[in-house]
């Protein structure tokens, strides 16, 4: 209809989400201000509940807290791996989780729970829409990067008390994401814990139901949901071929 | 570089995140099914910790269970109101907040925080990780609606208990994010809180740290995020002019 984009933006979009990966190795180039303008532009477009923007975003570059960072997540790590039977744990533990100094640049995106006061219109039932609305800028972000070349990797085995201490953010802002940034080699083709056989990629069709929780769709939803390979931009199959 | 996407491609991702509006008033005119699966598509791929694929797509058409659920949200929207000083609480009552009733499907995204097991690789340290990754989902769906010409809204003054009672939803997963969806007459050029006056538009530059909490970021940046209006599609401002 009307409002629909042009073929070329429109799969644009689909490619984008298509080719994100999350990015582990990085080159050392630096990112060109311009660019890392643009990439936090679209983080602070996303919607946000109220329209609180409770985001900011600390983009390190020093490389002390970026070492001391570094070392948190490798204890991490090593902590994380008891957890794991001893199959898998070997597969674990030759995985690189984290570019942190290989990455030119890191950034912490975090979420103000106090932004504009305590009462934030359709915050009233469920509080963590703030985090939910910071969670849309990451993504927003990690697409708009995407579509520079840029490669974006989220380490998620940190302690936010941990954070706060080494970046020195007050107590009422959660540090959602730690994400490393930069140029890349290679976006693989696919994600890597799919590739390595981690676990498989859920079918389209699993994952969707039908007025209520497992049921599955009737036709025609489910046959257009079995078509899914319609999009593969890594097999060349595009969104706008019709 | 030479992984940055050709100029349309990256204008669509730009102009999707810049276009992208939540939607409260819907046109009757059903969603292709092929669409709505590439809408799907496109947030089952969305990253996720460990791979773990946390989300679901409950496609709700039943109009008895969405007159259920408009009926709850009629209710927290009257409760809510109640937290609004006198100033305030006339402009709050005065919004649209939702058009479950008016657009031809509801979908409510939930977060399986069981899946694949209770050990996922990267979660050890954040539980919350699945509900960030579900999250990324929705902002992968709403996009990918958006140069569908799709509008979305996601109402969110739902008690995710209510939710559960109503769509069947076990215990153990928990509704994220309940939207609208269906054609509209128009994206509205600003989000519609801001165009009301409610709050502000904060400067991209007052959202950006460096290195740590509260310390604004020196020149090359602060310059570049200062011309944050190189990027204006409202305007006729592409990213792509360069």
């Amino acid at each position: 209809m009307k409002e629909a984009f042009p073929p070329q933006w429109r799969q644009g979009v689909y490619e984008a989400i298509a080719r994100r990966r999350d990015i582990r190795s990085f080159l050392p180039d630096p990112v060109p201000p311009d660019i890392l303008a643009r990439v936090l532009w679209a983080a602070h477009h996303a919607g946000s509940v109220g329209f609180m923007q409770p985001w900011n975003f600390i983009v390190i570059e020093d490389i002390g807290i970026r070492r001391s960072v570094r070392a948190h997540v490798e204890a991490q790590r090593l902590r994380a791996a008891e957890a794991f039977d001893d199959a898998r744990r070997g597969a674990y533990l030759s995985f690189k989780l984290e570019g942190i100094l290989d990455a030119p640049l890191n950034i912490c995106v975090t979420c103000d729970r106090q932004r504009f006061g305590p009462t934030i219109l359709g915050r009233h039932t469920i509080r963590e829409t703030d985090l939910y609305s910071t969670c849309a800028a990451i993504q927003n972000l990690w697409l708009a990067a995407r579509a520079e070349g840029i490669g974006v990797g989220w380490v998620s085995i940190l302690e936010p008390q941990e954070l706060r201490r080494l970046l020195e953010i007050p107590e009422h802002v959660v540090p959602v994401a730690y994400l490393c940034v930069g140029f890349v080699d290679d976006f693989p083709e696919r994600p890597m814990l799919e590739t390595a056989g981690w676990l498989p990629r859920l079918a389209l069709s699993e994952v969707v139901f039908s007025d209520r929780w497992a049921t599955p769709p009737a036709t025609p939803l489910s046959d257009a949901l079995g078509r899914e390979g319609f999009i593969d931009p890594v097999a060349g199959k595009g969104v706008c071929e019709d």
